[in-house]
C-alpha cells in the first residue's frame, strides 16, 4: 500500500508518541518530531508505511534511548491477554465453527495496537462485536480449506498481546506453523522475546524475520526468513502493518486485520472498524 | 496558550484538509503539507496556535486559490443554524433561568469547528447534551452581572454558523453590542458576509478586526479594532482560537467555548467534551 498525504500527520504523532515512551525530555521530543519532518520532506513517492515508521523509530532510539520504548506496555498487554487465554479457549471450543471463530478472535487480538492510538480500549468489548461482526472482505472458507491441504503455514505476527489471540488460532490449526516476529523492536510488534512470553514457542515454531520494520519488507529481512517465506505454501499475514506491505503479495497471502484507520479503509475499501480475511 | 507538540500533527492535518477543500491536486496538497512543515521547522518557541494557523491557511490560498475554501461549508452551516434559530428563542424564552441557557446554546454553538474535525456531527444532540451539562469552568454568574451593569460589551465571533447561536444569546443581552468577525477568510470563522448572512448585523454592530488569523492576534488586528478592544469594559470571546490567543487577557475577558481538543482540555484543566464559561 502506498503512503496517502493522510499518514503524514499521523506519522508525526506516532513520533511523539514514541519519544514520550522512551522517555525524552520536551528538547527530545521536539528534536523527534523536527527530525521526523525531514524524513517526510524528502519521502520517495513510492515508499510504503512502514519503511517510513521504520526510520521514525530508528531516530527514537538514535536520539533518545536504544531501550525498547514500548517494552513495559508490551509486557502488560501479554499479560491482559493471557489472562484471556482460558476464555478464548472456552469459546473456541463451545462454537458450533470453531474454525471461523479462532480466526475471528485472532482478529479481534489486532485491536493491540499502539500505533494508531495510545491505548486500545476494552479488549472483551472488542471480543464481542468481532464474534457477531459480518466480515467486509471474507476469504475464510478459502483459509479454512487451505490450512486442511498445505504442509505448513508461515504466520506473520504483529502486535504483542495479540500473540496470544494468534496462540488460540494456532492451537486450532493441525499443520506445522512456523511463527515469524520483528528482528528488533518496534512499535508495539512481537520480537521474539515478546512472542515467547506469550507462549508461542510452545504452539509454534518462531522465527525472526531479522528486521526492524513495522510490517514484513522482504527486501530488509534475513536470508532464512526470506527463504522461509518463498518456500511457504500458505501465509497469514495479521494487521494493519503487514496489509501496508504485503497487500499485492498474491495469493498465497491471507491478511487477517481489523480496519483501524481511514486510510487503510479506503484502501482496501471497508470503512474503519471492519473485519477483514482478505486473499492477496 | 502556547503551542505544544500535540499540535505539529494537528496543523499538518488542518494544512491538507485546507488544501483540499481548496480543490488542490494531489501535488498541490503535497506541496502544502511540504511548505507546512517548513513553517513548523523554524517555529518560534513562543508562537501560540492562531498565529501558526494563520501562516498555513494564507500558505493554502497562495498554492493552490484565493477562494475561500470554506465559503460553501460555512453557507450550508449558516443555513443549517438559522433553521434552528426558532427553536432556540423557544429553548431561551421557556427557561425558568433564560440568561443561563443562551449562554449554554452559545457555548452549544461552538461545536460548528472545522478546524477540529471535517464534520461537527449532530447538532441537537450537542446542543441537548450543553443545556444539562454541568460547567466544567463556571463564571456564568459574574459574566451575568456584568452584563446587567457594562456600558457595552465586545463580543469576539468564532465559527460561522455558531454566529446564529451568538445571534440569540445577543437579542437577550441589553447593553449595546459590537460583534466582532475576522478581516479575511480564515478556516470557518465568520467574516462580515458570513456574520450578515447569519443576522447579526440586527442585534449588533459589526467591526471587523482586520485580521486574518483563526483568534484574535491583538498586534495582527487594525487600530479600529484595537482601540474597540482597549476600550471595551466586558469582552466575550467565543471558541477555543479565541481562548488561545486571549487566556491570559486579563479579567474583562469571559472565553466561552467547548473544549475541542485534548491539548486545550490540558491547558485550561479540563477533558474534551466540557463546557466552559472562563474569567481571563
Amino acid at each position: 500500500m502506498k503512503t496517502y498525504l493522510e499518514c503524514y500527520p499521523c506519522f508525526l504523532k506516532q513520533a511523539l508518541s514514541a519519544a514520550r515512551r522512551a522517555g525524552g525530555s520536551e528538547e527530545q521530543q521536539l528534536s523527534v518530531i523536527r527530525e521526523t519532518m525531514k524524513i517526510l520532506d524528502v519521502l520517495d513517492p513510492g515508499a510504503i508505511p512502514p519503511e517510513i515508521a521504520r526510520h521514525v523509530h530508528s531516530l527514537v532510539r538514535k536520539e533518545i534511548s536504544s531501550v525498547d520504548p514500548y517494552r513495559d506496555a508490551k509486557k502488560q498487554s501479554t499479560e491482559q491477554a493471557l489472562a484471556l487465554l482460558p476464555d478464548l479457549r472456552e469459546l473456541i471450543d463451545n462454537s458450533s465453527d470453531p474454525m471461523d471463530t479462532a480466526i475471528r478472535l485472532a482478529i479481534a487480538g489486532n485491536i493491540m495496537d499502539l500505533g494508531v492510538m495510545e491505548d486500545f480500549g476494552d479488549l472483551q468489548e472488542t471480543i464481542n462485536r468481532v464474534l457477531k461482526q459480518p466480515f467486509a472482505i471474507d476469504h475464510t472458507k478459502e483459509l479454512i480449506s487451505l490450512l486442511e491441504t498445505a504442509d505448513h503455514l508461515l504466520y506473520l505476527g504483529d502486535n504483542t498481546g495479540e500473540t496470544v489471540f494468534d496462540r488460540a488460532l494456532i492451537e486450532r490449526i493441525s499443520i506445522p506453523v512456523t511463527y515469524a516476529v520483528k528482528g528488533s523492536p518496534v512499535l508495539n510488534d512481537a520480537t521474539e522475546q515478546d512472542a515467547i512470553e506469550a507462549g508461542l514457542h510452545l504452539v509454534a515454531a518462531l522465527l525472526s524475520n531479522g528486521s526492524d520494520a513495522p510490517g514484513t519488507l522482504l527486501e530488509l529481512c534475513s536470508g532464512e526468513f526470506k527463504e522461509a517465506y518463498a518456500k511457504a505454501p500458505l501465509v497469514i499475514a495479521k494487521g494493519q502493518g503487514n496489509y501496508e506491505s504485503l497487500s499485492n503479495a498474491g495469493e498465497k497471502v491471507f491478511c487477517l486485520l481489523q480496519v483501524k484507520c481511514p486510510v487503510i479503509g479506503e484502501d482496501i475499501g471497508a470503512p474503519a472498524g471492519s473485519i477483514i480475511c482478505r486473499r492477496s
